[in-house]
Formats: structure tokens, C-alpha cells, sequence
């Protein structure tokens, strides 16, 4: 291991002694323990705790504390706890310390290359840096370790491997910094895959494996930091604002819009006509075409009602563990949030006005939010888009997040929940249109800036996750 | 306007004369006609479109070319540029450019602050900075900018900026900028939102603000970019490596696995004996309990049949505009592309053998990737424990995404349209369990890097998205 690397664990690892001569490491993903601990290597333990040491003066320290019988177990140890993922790595130069590298997960292990000072290095485009606490963090979905960067020459270095850079230009560049301690740095960022060698037109692999080039960073990143894996943040129902703050409450809070009420279908009367569950899921497509009578406002009251009406109201029980309002539809929705909010936009529709209106679940109407205007013309315009219709849209149903209802209670997955709810709402809307031989067609993306301005959300509170067109089916 | 801020137009911009004294600008997210373009005024366009120049120097321009007359007109135009959002602003310092900052949408506009030189910024956790071609751009999801950081000096204040600085700290802390260019630096950063102003506890508005402590980084960079607005990046179909790269078949290659026939239902036979399409939905349930009697082979081959077979496959063919090979299967997926896998690890099922297995969905078969064992054994656990089953799972169905059939043609949109995948087969899996009186229960999420590790995929070509659990349900 290089001369100038620091070692110490992890700021959660913890020591105990559970017996004479024994002791166990307790981390955030597991627990290891150690026997026969001599005075040595329990001085090593507790330099690791502390400040940390270069492996040669914790070798040091075993040799003048033990003697050399224990050097094996020394090595043994370490080896071992690098596995662990429970070791961080700080990069000494000449002017302090450069930057750490910190495992986010069990079996990480520092890789070592051997780079000559002219290999060319450029960052990888997955490489991203931010503020983590009062530190600059580098970390890529492309590897489960953080690095952080200390003072102004690690930013400084950074900077420069925006183009490829070797370890002679760098040093050329940047002054201060002494050869090794820049080649170490730049061995360390290529095997994290935060930096990588570049070809002779400057090229690095992702760009040109038929793989990686097909990433791109905001996918790979969130796919990464929304699954378990290679990473530490939390992840699942970690209800971290409990106490904190106060969760959103199950149904958005009417306003004082004027009002449609829609017409309750009977469902035993429905069921009796029902097709089988096998004919709608067979038969169910999407079809981007209409027929010439518009749907009319009861048709889409049966729609809404079938698809998605609030059946109950939870109200909060701590007691059993339920620490927020929730409520039950027909469709699925993870922890009950019912985060999604449906938004009927009405452009052709034989005995309702146009305009955007909002679906308000639990009284079953429509609460009108903007008349036909240029903001909702473009939201049927981008739809019609982006499916191609053959004829001018009817209904377009906007479904947005109350984004709060999730993230108050997951950790990690809170978007990712949100959109296989949207995907549950689809096929829920496609399966009910189906059974009613209305016309249904998912839409891939909208714009979500565009929705918050024409139905006046905060975008950061609620905002559009997914489109949804529907009408009378083509005769 | 700053008199050291140097204005530039978008490279996407570009001049046409359409007529005498008439000119086009063409650019991403638009055009516009200028009219009574005087001599100064079309120098003026055609510094904006070169080198750019300070306002200043433009006025000037226009001045000494037209004369007085011309500039109310001249700053009618600057002020139409800001607010399409084709402007680009660098700051210039010293040393030379510091940073520019580039609208991604229309609508954009610089705005302005007044800070005293102690207000104290910081860096938003939002914020972050990445290689782009060959500088180093800071974005955030929460304004539609980026901004291109020039030279050491630029990330010499990033670093900085980890920690609460004023403008009279950076300027102790850096030599060689003065007062006037760090003070426009931090203006500009704290209008677009990469940093905010902190209270006397150094937290920024959005460590207390109750909609915003309550995003995730990847949650809000992920929101931001899969849908259209706040940003100029490619959304949609746009098949951008056609031509380059081969796009994946249909179907996943089958391998040399052991293989399990499972038998076809007969579906007009299930059709007669089926529930109602309402009643199935209205009865939708999780189920986190289990029947004595555990699934067969046979219950499980006819749930995976009628959620997930091959109904067809379609050749590509460019003269209609197909592109890539598709299928055709009883749930909907955007574009025909059916990334998704699924994979059925068996734990307990009266006639399968325990084990980890692929679903070739064409030949109805399963083909055995592997035993059970510590890796098979974890899947099955962290299944449990995320939603708190009381029996131990029967079948744990993971599905992963073949993440480059839907990149391959979608931009921007690739995951969000995996993930409502995700939620469109979990809802249809719900409900046919429910027609089959089975106990389905969709799980939360999982560990991407642990499943490809037991199935034996490349993580960034196939692995985990989603998960659902399957059973016999209880009496």
C-alpha cells in the first residue's frame, strides 16, 4: 500500500470488548469479531478509531508493541477489514491532506494499478461532485466509494482532468504537489471509475463500450441510489421526518373552484355487464384514434370513479404503527400514500366545457382550475405529440405527485415509488377503458414545469409524473 | 447589467436576414423576428453571435454606427434576448473568464440581488458539478441554468462555498480576484440557485423549508431530467445511436441452462371460469400470508402465462419505422420494447426444485440459473423483510430491465419509462392473482448488485428493478 495513505475506519464503526483478548467491530452493515487481540493490534484498533495511520507506522507499532510474531496477524486483519468495506484512505501531500476514499459498502476493496506517469486520465461523465456536509464529495454510480476532496488542490486536479491529463501534465500544472503524491491520486480516481484512461483521440471507455455509451448520468445515477447496493444511504420506510415534520394530509385540500359533480356508477349493475377479467387484460391496446361522438361527461365519471375514487379514509394510529392519513382505492399504491392526483384536461367532450379541471377523489367531481387557454392548449399539444394521434385529443388525464406523501415516510425509493405508481395507474386506466371500449393511450413524458404553471402548483410540492389520453373509441 | 458580465448568444443561435432590414433568429427552442434592424443593431446581433462583448461595449457599438436614436431599441432587443433565454453571461475577472452561465429553456432571466459583502452563501445540497465536453459545469435541478466554471479559480470558490462564506471571506481565502467579480460570482450562483444564503446556523432556506428537506438529491435531478422544462437536454424517441450501435433483440438469449416446461393454460377455458373484470379489481388485495398448501408448478406456469408470455414477435422494418425488433405480450410497454425480465426464484412450491430461475417467455419455460444458496438465500430474505411477511416467501418474482432496449431509442425518459413499466406489469400481476386466488404482495425494492451477482449479469446491462412476492393463498 502506498507510503502516504492514511488509514482509519469508518466513522460507524464501532469497538467492544467482549472478553480478554477478543473484541468486535459493529458497522452500519454488520459485525466482525476479532480474537486474540494483543496488546498491539488493539493499539492498532484504537489508531484506526482515532486518527488514523499509514500502514507502515501501524506495522511500526505492532513490531514494538508484540514483536514480530504478531506481524502476520496484523496484515491478516487488515486485509480483512479492507474487505469489510470499513476502511477510509486519506491522501497525504506535501500540503496536507489531498482527499479520502470512504467504501459505501461491504466488499469494497482499494484496487491497486500501476499507471506510467504518461497514461492520460480524463473524469468519467458519471462522476459527480457536491457539497456533503462542509466537504466536496466525488462519488459515480460506477463505484461503491465517496471520495472526499480536501482543500484547494484536489478541486484543483479535478478541474484539470475535465481533459485528459497525465500525471507529468498535472504536475506541470498544478505546482506544490509532489509526483508521487499526484500519481497515487490519479490511481486512486481510476480505480473508484471516476477518472479513466483515455485512448489517443481522448476517448474512454464508456464513450465508446456499446453498454456504458447508452447510459445516461441522471438514469444510472438514480437507478443506483434507488436500490440496495453500492451505496450507504438509506433505503425503504425509514420514516425520518417523524416528529419532525408534519405529513401531508391523504387528500390535497379542496379549494373554492366551481365544481362538476360527476355521476356514481352503479358498480353491481356494471358488474353484471362486465366483460371476463381474461377478455379485458387480452384485449386491452392503445389506440390513438376516435370516434366522431366525443366521450361524454358520464362515461369519464364511470372512468374516474372505476379507476380511482377513494374508497375509505385511514386517520393516523400510531399505536399500530400507522403515523400518517391514508386512504384505499382501487389500485395499488405503496405504504397506501396515494401520492397521485389526477387532472382532467377536457378538450372535446360532449357535455362538459373545456378546460383543466382536478379529479377530487373522495366527492367524486371535477373542481375546474383553468379554462381552454394557451398553457392547457400546449399541454394537449405536446400529448398529441408524442403518441402521434390521428385526431385532436379528448380527455387528457395529467397525473402528478404530491411528491411529500412518499418521501415523508421512504428513504432512497421515494421517487422510483412514485413511478410504479404511475405505471399501476396506467395499466389500471388502461384496463378499465378497455372494459368500457373507450379509447386509451399512455403518453411517454410531459412537461412538468409547464403543468405547475397552468394548474399553479409549486412544482417542488406537486407536479406532473405522467399523461394519460383518453375518448370514445373509433366505431 | 454588470459592466464585467461579457453577453453572448447560445451556440444554438443563428442569424438569417429574411428581407432588407429584417433578421431571423433561429435557436432549440424557437425563433423570433426582428424587425428595423439598423446597421449598429446587426453588428450588435452579430457580436452576440461571435465573441460577445459587454453591454457596454455594445451600446457603444450602436451609438457610434446609428447613433442615439437606435438605442431604446437596442436595449428593447437585449431585454427580448434575456427572456428567451438565448443570452449566455460570462464573467469576466482578472485572471480572465471566470464562469458563464447558459439558460437551458426560454423564459430564463438573470436575475439580480443586492448582497451585502457579509451575507454568507453555501453551497446547495442540490447543486452539483460535472465534466461537460471539456470544462466542469455546475447544474441543479432547482433552476434552469448551467454554469460553465472556468479555470482554477471558478472551483478554488466552489470549494470554498462548502462551507458558509461571504464575499469578503473568499476574498481573504483567494487572492487575486477582486471584490467586484466575487460579488457578481455569488450573486449570479445565488439567483440560479447552486448557492444559497445561510442564517446564523449556516443552513440554507431549503434545510428548513418542509417541501424541500423532504427531497433527495437523486430524487429531484432524476424528476427534473426524465421529464420536459428546466432544462435543454433531449427528451423523447430521438433513436440517437441508430446507425451506430445495433439495438438488443427482442428476447434475451437463451443460454444453456437446465430448462423447466411449464404447461400452457387453456385460455377460452380460463375465460369461462373467470371472475369479472370489476370484481377482480375491486377485490385486489396484498396478501403477506400463505395457504399450508404451497403453489404448483402448474398455478405458477399459468400465472406467468397469462401476465408476461411472448404473444408475438415483429421483425424490424425501417420502411414503416421500425427500427428494432419487437414483441407483443399481454401488458403494455412503451415503444413495444419489453425491457423487462422476469426471474422466479423458487423457495417453497410442491413441485419445483428450490432455486433461482429465468422465464424464457417465448417457450413458456423456466431455466435454472442456480441452487439455493447464500445469494439466492439473501434475495429471498430482504423480500421478507421489506414487507414484513409472516411466512416464509414461496416465490420471489424479480424483475430486472435490459436497460438498452428502451435507451436505445428513448432519450431522457429511459428509466421513468422502465419504472412505469415496473408498475404497469406489478399491477397487472395483482390482478391476475386475484382471478387466480393467489397471494400477491409487490415488495418496495431490493438489491440490484446482489442480484446480478446470483443471476450472473453485467449491472449496467440487466439487472434488478422491482420485486413480488407470489404464493398460495391463505384458506
Amino acid at each position: 500500500m502506498d507510503p502516504s495513505l492514511v488509514l482509519q475506519f469508518r466513522s460507524d464503526v464501532s469497538l467492544a470488548r467482549v472478553a480478554d483478548e477478543q473484541v468486535r467491530l459493529e458497522f452500519a452493515w454488520g459485525n466482525a469479531a476479532l480474537g486474540e487481540i494483543t496488546p498491539g493490534l488493539l493499539a492498532v484498533l484504537e489508531r484506526l478509531s482515532c486518527d488514523g495511520a499509514t500502514e507502515d507506522d501501524l506495522s511500526e507499532l505492532v513490531l514494538e508493541t508484540d514483536g514480530f510474531s504478531a506481524l502476520a496477524r496484523f496484515y491478516y486483519y487488515l486485509e480483512r477489514f479492507g474487505k469489510l468495506g470499513i476502511l477510509r484512505y486519506t491522501l497525504i501531500g506535501d500540503g496536507g491532506p489531498l482527499a479520502t476514499v470512504v467504501p459505501m459498502c461491504g466488499g469494497f476493496h482499494l484496487p491497486t494499478r500501476s499507471d506510467g506517469p504518461d497514461t492520460r486520465f480524463r473524469l468519467s461523465r458519471f462522476a459527480y461532485c457536491r457539497r456533503e456536509g462542509d466537504g466536496l464529495a466525488l462519488e459515480t454510480p460506477c463505484s461503491p466509494a465517496r471520495t472526499i476532496l480536501h482543500g484547494r488542490s484536489g478541486v484543483a486536479l479535478l478541474a484539470e482532468l475535465s481533459s485528459p491529463r497525465s500525471c507529468h501534465d498535472l504536475c506541470a500544472l498544478i505546482g506544490g504537489l509532489g509526483e508521487d503524491t499526484v500519481r497515487t491520486f490519479l490511481t486512486i480516481l481510476a480505480s473508484l471509475g471516476v477518472v479513466g484512461e483515455v485512448d489517443s483521440h481522448g476517448n474512454l471507455v464508456e464513450d465508446t463500450d456499446s453498454v456504458m455509451v447508452q447510459w445516461e448520468f441522471h438514469d444510472l445515477l438514480f437507478h443506483s441510489r434507488s436500490r440496495t447496493g453500492r451505496h450507504d444511504y438509506a433505503v425503504g420506510g425509514t420514516y425520518r421526518f417523524l416528529g419532525k415534520v408534519a405529513p401531508e394530509p391523504a387528500l390535497k385540500p379542496t379549494t373554492s373552484a366551481p365544481v362538476v359533480l360527476l355521476r356514481k356508477p352503479d358498480l353491481l349493475q356494471v358488474e353484471r355487464k362486465d366483460p371476463s377479467f381474461t377478455s379485458v387484460l387480452e384485449n386491452r391496446k392503445s389506440l390513438r384514434a376516435y370516434g366522431t361522438q366525443p366521450i361524454t361527461a358520464a362515461r369519464l365519471g364511470e372512468f374516474l370513479y372505476r379507476v380511482a375514487r377513494v374508497r375509505r379514509l385511514t386517520e393516523p394510529d400510531p399505536t399500530v404503527g400507522l403515523h400518517y392519513q391514508s386512504s384505499n382505492r382501487p389500485y395499488p399504491s405503496g405504504g397506501a400514500t396515494y401520492d397521485l392526483e389526477l387532472y382532467v384536461t377536457v378538450n372535446n367532450c360532449a357535455d362538459l366545457p373545456r378546460g383543466l379541471y382536478h379529479y377530487d377523489a373522495l366527492d367524486h367531481q371535477l373542481e375546474k382550475l383553468a379554462d381552454h387557454g394557451p398553457r392547457v392548449e400546449a399541454l394537449l399539444r405536446d400529448a398529441q405529440l408524442a403518441v402521434r394521434l390521428a385526431d385532436e385529443p379528448q380527455i387528457l388525464i395529467t397525473l402528478t405527485s404530491r411528491f411529500q406523501r412518499v418521501s415523508w415516510k421512504y428513504s432512497g425509493i421515494a421517487y422510483a415509488l412514485t413511478l410504479k405508481h404511475v405505471g399501476v395507474l396506467f395499466q389500471t386506466m388502461y384496463l378499465v377503458a378497455t372494459a368500457m371500449e373507450l379509447a386509451p393511450c399512455a403518453v411517454g413524458t410531459g412537461n412538468s414545469d409547464l403543468f405547475a404553471e397552468a394548474a399553479g402548483t409549486n412544482y417542488f410540492a406537486e407536479t406532473s409524473v405522467g399523461e394519460f389520453l383518453l375518448g370514445s373509441a373509433p366505431a
